[in-house]
């Protein structure tokens, strides 16, 4: 039988007794690190003298549990990889835990599990905390906010205007998985292959890359709006035409079909484990080496060039010879993804 | 007649250019600053070599617009409050918002600006921000998250443990305000007087607090869970016992009425504008002077002891001369009032 201690309660975000029992019992033994253990109402962070990247999400996402991940695996990674992408080290991350009055308590745990595992293979701290409860709706459950704070390293810029003609357009991996596992779990489809999320965090690789090549151009993570918003805005930022080459998009089979069935554009669905990378002509094999020597990078490779065609404009060579323009999406056809 | 610009529909959370627009129309003209204007993923900080304070919090209250204040004016607030009572300067904040499908556009761009109006009273930048939607539901159309960076004042430690027997403690004005504000306008409950949230950021009256009295022992804002929970704090972390007398407790009398009324204990009433300050006998009036100087502290006042009593004990002495014991709230009678 349940009790009301398995599910939660609007007064689990009173402030009272309740949030206390639901912080000590279930969210800070999965997260303990010495910066939250003060639990004051703000954490001291210890950091070198140094430019900080400073970063916001909410995570949406629904269903909590996909294949391949869940909300706290994602909350985690989607923050760290925004830090990294900016060619910054993330060192700490905040967690603002919106709970559903109804949920169980054996799946906050398993997301604060999940949380505190994502954060170990990142490498970062979940340095200070928050949780509030809402009325039972539709909404599935939870919403979790990150912030992240990271370290940025000197003299790396990697702003989407810093794209030049003739630079190289490489995707760190097959695209698509993340969304396409996503809507799956949440219409129910079960595909003969596998579809599994990518959700994963980004900073060795990025790391790695960064070592080899600093003067990488620009860096951005594929996620809502998928690489065609990801590229486009590359081409408006930096007035450049931005050309790829369908037949050279790494994409799994599995997503290609559920994308055909589902009527989505691949390129519009979003990643949570791939970056792109622009880099000079010149860089690029370094480039695809330093990403191919991390596990999470293994198959990067180039899907086109910077050009100097018409300026803000993302175009795709179809495998049948043609050429179509990629739009911005609209947004309409994903919602909470991520 | 409404069209469906002035509502938000769920691809305006998409990432694609519905999410665009509502940027570049509502959020952005009202925020504008030099660091949120690079719209990269995270954004650059420009801090001195310093310690830093990390924070977060979720805004949950409903309704969104409330006598004395709003979500956006609370998401600021609280955040930079948070910051104050470790005794740090408030920098920048992140500004995560999720959205109901259904709210209207025009609250939102109210909300919004009322953020930038509550951030440059506060001193503070919106560094970086996120916008998500969710499905319609009995939410109240809107959540807000605001993480907070702020400079440590070397050498000052204001953590609840620092409490020692004999120290004066003090609360910087009129108790209950916030809560008993939101409650009544959630209720629909017209009082003769008018009933407003205290609101406010704190930063500026800190920072004349700490000028005067560097050594200040403990410093909480007494939010969800009110003084109560706030005192129960430190006399758990510090092992003393809290004695405070009721007679010397501020409180409006519409607050009075209204606690009385709806059956809340004030004690237990969210406040948004007050500190609780804790200092040694020797520095207490210079204490209640800086606090007095302040605007938002002209009815600071002396409210109890910290004693060698029970330790882990809040005392009351009641206005008859009996004495009872402050237990932490539940939680259960407030929600979603901050």
């Amino acid at each position: 039988m349940r009790t009301t201690n398995d599910i939660i309660l609007l007064s689990h975000g009173g402030g009272g007794t309740k949030t206390s029992e639901l912080l000590k019992e279930v969210i800070l033994p999965a997260l303990e690190n010495p910066v939250l253990a003060r639990l004051d109402d703000a954490a001291c962070l210890d950091l070198p003298s140094a430019e900080l990247a400073f970063t916001t999400d909410s995570y949406v996402v629904k269903p909590l549990f996909f294949p391949g991940g869940d909300i706290g695996r994602l909350a985690v990674c989607g923050t760290v990889n925004d830090l990294a992408m900016q060619g910054a080290v993330p060192r700490y991350l905040s967690l603002g835990l919106i709970l559903e009055e109804g949920l169980r308590v054996a799946d906050l745990r398993r997301v604060v599990e999940s949380v505190a595992h994502a954060a170990r293979e990142a490498g970062v701290h979940v340095a200070t905390g928050d949780t509030k409860v809402v009325e039972r709706s539709s909404g599935g459950g939870m919403l979790i906010n990150t912030s992240g704070i990271g370290i940025r390293r000197p003299g790396v810029d990697t702003h989407v205007s810093n794209a030049r003609p003739g630079d190289a357009v490489i995707v760190s991996g097959p695209i698509g998985d993340h969304g396409v596992a996503v809507m799956s779990a949440r219409e129910g489809l079960n595909f003969q292959a596998r579809l599994e999320s990518d959700v994963a965090p980004l900073a060795g690789m990025i790391g790695r890359l960064l070592e080899a090549v600093p003067g990488v151009r620009c860096l951005r993570d594929p996620t809502r709006g998928g690489v065609a918003a990801a590229l486009n805005d590359v081409a408006r930022s930096a007035s450049v035409c931005v050309r790829i080459r369908e037949a050279a998009i790494p994409m799994r089979d599995a997503v290609r079909g559920a994308c055909s069935l589902l009527g989505f554009d691949p390129l519009e669905v979003a990643n949570e484990g791939k970056a792109i990378v622009i880099c000079a002509a010149a860089d690029e094999s370094a480039a695809l080496a330093a990403l191919r020597s991390d596990p999470l990078g293994r198959e990067a490779v180039t899907i086109g060039r910077v050009s100097d065609g018409p300026p803000g404009r993302v175009l795709l060579e179809t495998a049948l010879g043609g050429e179509r323009v990629v739009d911005v999406p609209t947004g309409e056809n994903l919602p909470r993804i991520c």
